[in-house]
């Protein structure tokens, strides 16, 4: 076990026993206050510490980095250090934060200069993101979908438990948590029309998903086993691929997803490091029929993380639509990885690879509104008695995802969006 | 007329009639030569202009840019400074090369310092690609592979002549011509096996194509009119976008083509500026049925650009095996940007949106393998007698492309790509 993971560490701040930001967890992300430059940071309780003062203060001389990388307004430069810079400048962040360590707690000038209330901060974008594909592997969602979309009589496509299916998504229009989304517009077309209307979606749905960003360059031509995988993966991000489910149906054929999903995905601000989920791996179910040699691999590559979405009927309370949890898709990232890579395909610092729907066998568990509503005819009848189909204008959505073991909670906080009009 | 397109300009510098490099061209590209830092040039005849040089020497100073721009291994920044500036720019390069001005031409050491013999350079990729889309717009193309791949009965979906079908493709494995391309492996699935297999393509293919570069960031909720698209179109390249049929056929069902193009993609080292290709502007077809409003435009917006694919099956020399034409393409660039845009989806500086395979009516006028040999079923005899269905190992694809009209030849130079054995 990493030591920093230890579940009897304890930190000099107070932080409560249902924090998602507990020492523990340390997960990166990209902030500023008021009009400084926005700048790398790692949540801690209901704080941020600000690495890019901690490396001012040469609290990070020992580790041979240059520490303008954390004066940035993205993550990429420091990711781009690789494997053994992350868990050096992780270990070395909670070697600071321990109760036991003076060098922030008793000095109150520093401590002042270097903790953010969360409250206080605006979030950014963490990753500028170089490639983004989006994969498919929840076994439960992808059978409905295709029931939904495309044959009513056999969901899974043929090639479906040989490869993990995926597509390149859209990555410019990745925005963080709190950036509202505009209602898209698109061609649709109705069945008793001969021609196709191009209007604002009435099918707006979410997809709740969980993806990785890579923290490596690799050389066209080479290939990423599933053991040599996470080495490349720097941390994980709650995602939401949005999608327009009447833009998708019409466009879709022959050439997969396009203007129904690049309107917008949005991710989490916080990046919580694949180091700081090793203690929540479990084992997958058995994959049959088994896979090909270059999808094999060892060990517990699942990850036991729960997930919530609410959905806030502006100005109601959230209600709980849906949970989940990651340990059930089908293909693990390790797996994804080797796919990608397969070919030759080279990977980049700051590429996403993202889940896909990811839905449970029952239906309150499943990951869009699309198998929630099982396509509009089965509406979800809110708690204040609202009903739902698809999105309305006003709605906020919000996704919350987290691992516990140990009476340790390790979570990725709020992903929150609130849907406005089309322009 | 922009009149660095004047037919009856010449420059001091002796250039060949045949030369797709006359002073009326001007195209941007990223060279080095030995080991000195890769920077900005232009083609001129044989030579390349080396405009970081020139931005040193203060010949820039009048058009108060950052001269610094040139000084950089891919043209985003100089892209970004927006369509008066790359105008202005092409027209003081256009100035300075004419034979009536002694700027260059009356200074010796000038002229030997910023003056490089094409063959003695080292060609760059021209742009770090941020997003790629691949469209379907060739009519031809598109029917020819829907009977081929998809419904033997009806090669168009119900969509295509509503909206340029198009998907996302991967960008960080698109290389610059000269760069070899191992052959991909993948999953194929054998019509008498129950399992795929992993292995080397069978059925390696390109795709002739051009694309566009987009010069602009625009904001996440706005979109591009068919009127306002050409201002954020900077300029155009020679596309090739591999692919392997049998790994597409297999992994494509049901989010559309993935690995079967994501192990490379290859562009010209030089892109031609819209306005260097204004002249060969040309009517299109009637688009039957009337487009949605959001796709009308008016005025001339084909171009008239022969296309040639010539295939070296090494050692021997070269055989044409394709000519077409981007004239006959259904959909039209300012289309394209309108309808990537039309939900909101923002577009970046550095962006690259394809055609897709041109293909003209003639069987001769195909622009892919599998149309040329009707997937495999006719084979292509070259003159020297050897048989091609697809491509082989050192086999070496050179993609051609040049507009001309009174005497004046605007062109591509080559794309020129060599097979290597799978790794």
């Amino acid at each position: 076990m990493l030591r920093a993971n230890d579940p009897n560490l304890h930190s000099w701040i107070q932080i409560s026993a249902t924090s998602e930001f507990p020492i523990q967890n340390l997960p990166f992300g990209i902030f500023s206050v008021g009009d400084q430059d926005a700048r790398v940071g790692v949540a801690i309780g209901d704080y941020i510490l600000d690495l890019c003062v901690l490396g001012q203060e040469g609290l990070f001389e020992l580790l041979d980095i240059d520490p303008t990388v954390f004066n940035r307004s993205f993550l990429n430069d420091f990711i781009a250090l690789g494997q053994p810079i992350w868990r050096a400048v992780r270990e070395r962040i909670s070697v600071l934060l321990r109760n036991d360590n003076s060098e922030i707690r008793d000095n109150d000038a520093l401590m002042h200069r270097c903790l953010v209330k969360q409250v206080d901060a605006h979030m950014h974008l963490p990753v500028k993101i170089s490639n983004y594909t989006d994969f498919h592997t929840s076994l439960e969602s992808a059978t409905n979908v295709g029931l939904l979309f495309r044959d009513p009589e056999n969901g899974l496509t043929p090639n479906w438990k040989h490869l993990p299916v995926g597509y390149h998504g859209r990555a410019s229009s990745i925005v963080v948590s709190g950036t509202p989304i505009h209602r898209p517009k698109g061609q649709i077309k109705f069945k008793n029309s001969p021609l196709p209307t191009f209007m604002p979606t009435q099918q707006l749905d979410f997809e709740l998903e969980i993806g990785f960003i890579t923290g490596t360059n690799t050389a066209l031509g080479t290939s990423i086993s599933t053991a040599e995988a996470e080495e490349h993966i720097f941390g994980l991000v709650l995602f939401n691929d949005w999608s327009a489910r009447d833009i998708q149906r019409w466009e879709q054929l022959p050439l997969g997803p396009f203007l129904g999903k690049s309107f917008a995905s949005s991710i989490s601000p916080w990046v919580v490091t694949l180091d700081a989920l090793d203690s929540f791996r479990v084992a997958g179910s058995l994959q049959t029929p088994a896979v090909l040699p270059y999808l094999e691999y060892t060990g517990n590559k699942h990850l036991d993380i729960n997930l919530k979405v609410y959905l806030q009927t502006s100005p109601e309370p959230s209600a709980l639509i849906s949970q989940t949890n990651t340990q059930y898709l089908y293909w693990t990232m390790n797996q994804l990885l080797a796919h990608q890579t397969s070919n030759g395909c080279n990977i980049e610092v700051g590429d996403l690879y993202a889940s896909g729907t990811i839905s449970g066998s029952e239906p309150d568990s499943y990951g869009s509104l699309l198998e929630l509503t099982w396509n509009g005819s089965k509406p979800i009848l809110l708690p204040n008695g609202t009903i739902r189909t698809y999105l309305e204008d006003g709605d906020t959505l919000i996704f919350k995802g987290y691992a516990e073991h140990n009476s340790v909670r390790v979570g990725f906080g709020e992903l929150r969006t609130k849907i406005l009009p089309a322009i």
